[in-house]
């Protein structure tokens, strides 16, 4: 996705978030705020707002000199997910299309993204599991990508956020049998992503392997991924890709992606004509042709 | 109101808001953006929040060459407004109260406020009109304020909002008679706050003398106003405050202040223990009790 101005106020705004979670010290924030202004003046305002956010979450970690501001986050992202999983393995058991419910409740996972806001409301976090079985999202496409599962020997899965890759697990075990299966996490900590630590919470190491992209950068720049992912990603026979930040980095690139993610960010929503808390099932191919 | 940096990420996107009115250039957009915030990265952190929008406001101005970029929003507001006066107008003389009424709708027309969108949503605009009479708001209050109005000489009523006057007209008319009323304005264009001719669209000279405040801050800060201001300020029987901005800036004056406006910041909210979308009728007095 291309660089948007409006971007801009809203990582200043996570960068007082993340400041917030590190410290109650008031001082510490306006000289940190201070910094991140300094730096973001002399941005080249082209970034594309991953490349913008790697830099804001790059400054934050450097001036706390805290590798992983929202290590808590995440564990409480996790431990959430944890405590409603078997009802959620129960409901995906006991449907008539298991897949399709265990997609519907990997999209619900995707609420618990902590960069339009920092605070952990768990209503909103539960009202989006609350809905999964009721919310539209594309039956036919959640069909296809079945099928091409079946006929698949490689998955890859794209994560995103802590506490979610629980519900990617449920999703990976509604998989065809015999399948490899990689599940991809970011090379070291950035905002609340999955990184190794976070998906073996989840025990993805359970359903799938777990391999590093070898990025800090929200989503997936692929001239920034290692050569092993890069590997696994140019060999997999199907690719899917969970939430916002993959989706902007993904949508065109040539190889054929199934994205599941919610609709959390208004640029998003108005460059893509949808509306802002859509659930959306969609591919590369037909982003491309709706084009 | 003491400094708060969760403004600095809304004043940056205020700034942004104001030059795509200005112009469709994304060039400029950016220019000015990278202006605001080599600006914004050299303050003190500690300004008040309307001051730190002054110097915002002030630069976006110099930037564009454009005294007013809100005009074209400001004269839609007042439009708007003037469309749907008679209807209000009839509902307030029908009503059992006539100046509660007058009150709620003067409170439902603080909506017309576009520091925290800067997009005209006539759907949320007319949704605040539409729950006028349902709303709650502090009823003994508003029959003080009535006690107060009918034993006082001079009354002066501090406008917010282009548009919103229009209901502030309305109000003034069911004062009690034979009284001096003063009806303040901002001395030069900020945002979309009201400014003489603003008022005169609004037709406010009917019913009240309109004076300037002198200045071209957001709410009413004192020590920028003018003498004229400030003699008639501290010489008024009675003061009505319009909105956020001027509440903002007065609630630690020691003068009895009575203040109408809705909540539609989150800062303020918190800060007062209040929630966001309150309809609320306060004194300063009644401020300085709950502290």
């Amino acid at each position: 996705m291309r660089a948007c101005l409006d971007c801009v106020p809203c990582f200043i705004r996570q960068a007082l978030d993340a400041s917030r979670l590190i410290t109650d010290d008031e001082n510490k924030h306006k000289e940190v705020m201070t910094r991140v202004l300094k730096e973001v003046s002399g941005f080249d305002l082209n970034l594309s707002p991953p490349e913008f956010g790697q830099i804001i979450h790059r400054i934050i970690r450097k001036e706390f000199n805290n590798p992983d501001p929202y290590e808590k986050l995440k564990k409480l992202s996790t431990q959430r997910a944890l405590s409603i999983v078997d009802s959620v393995k129960e409901k995906i058991k006991n449907s008539n299309n298991s897949f399709e419910t265990a997609v519907r409740f990997a999209i619900a996972g995707n609420i618990m993204d902590f960069g339009m806001k920092s605070d952990w409301d768990d209503k909103i976090i539960m009202n989006s599991f609350d809905k999964a079985l009721k919310t539209s999202i594309d039956s036919s496409l959640v069909e296809e990508l079945y099928n091409e599962l079946s006929k698949a020997k490689t998955i890859l899965v794209l994560g995103d956020n802590a506490g979610e890759a629980v519900f990617d697990k449920l999703l990976i075990e509604t998989f065809p049998e015999n399948k490899k299966i990689y599940y991809a996490v970011k090379g070291s900590p950035v905002i609340n992503d999955v990184t190794l630590v976070d998906a073996e919470d989840a025990k993805i190491h359970e359903v799938a392997e777990i391999i590093s992209n070898g990025a800090d950068i929200q989503g997936t720049v692929l001239r920034q991924c290692s050569e092993e992912f890069m590997s696994i990603y140019n060999n997999a026979d199907v690719i899917i890709s969970k939430g916002q930040g993959n989706f902007e980095t993904l949508t065109n690139e040539k190889a054929k992606i199934y994205f599941l993610l919610q609709i959390k960010c208004q640029v998003i929503a108005d460059f893509y004509d949808y509306k802002l808390g859509d659930w959306k099932v969609t591919t590369t191919n037909r982003l491309k042709e709706s084009q």
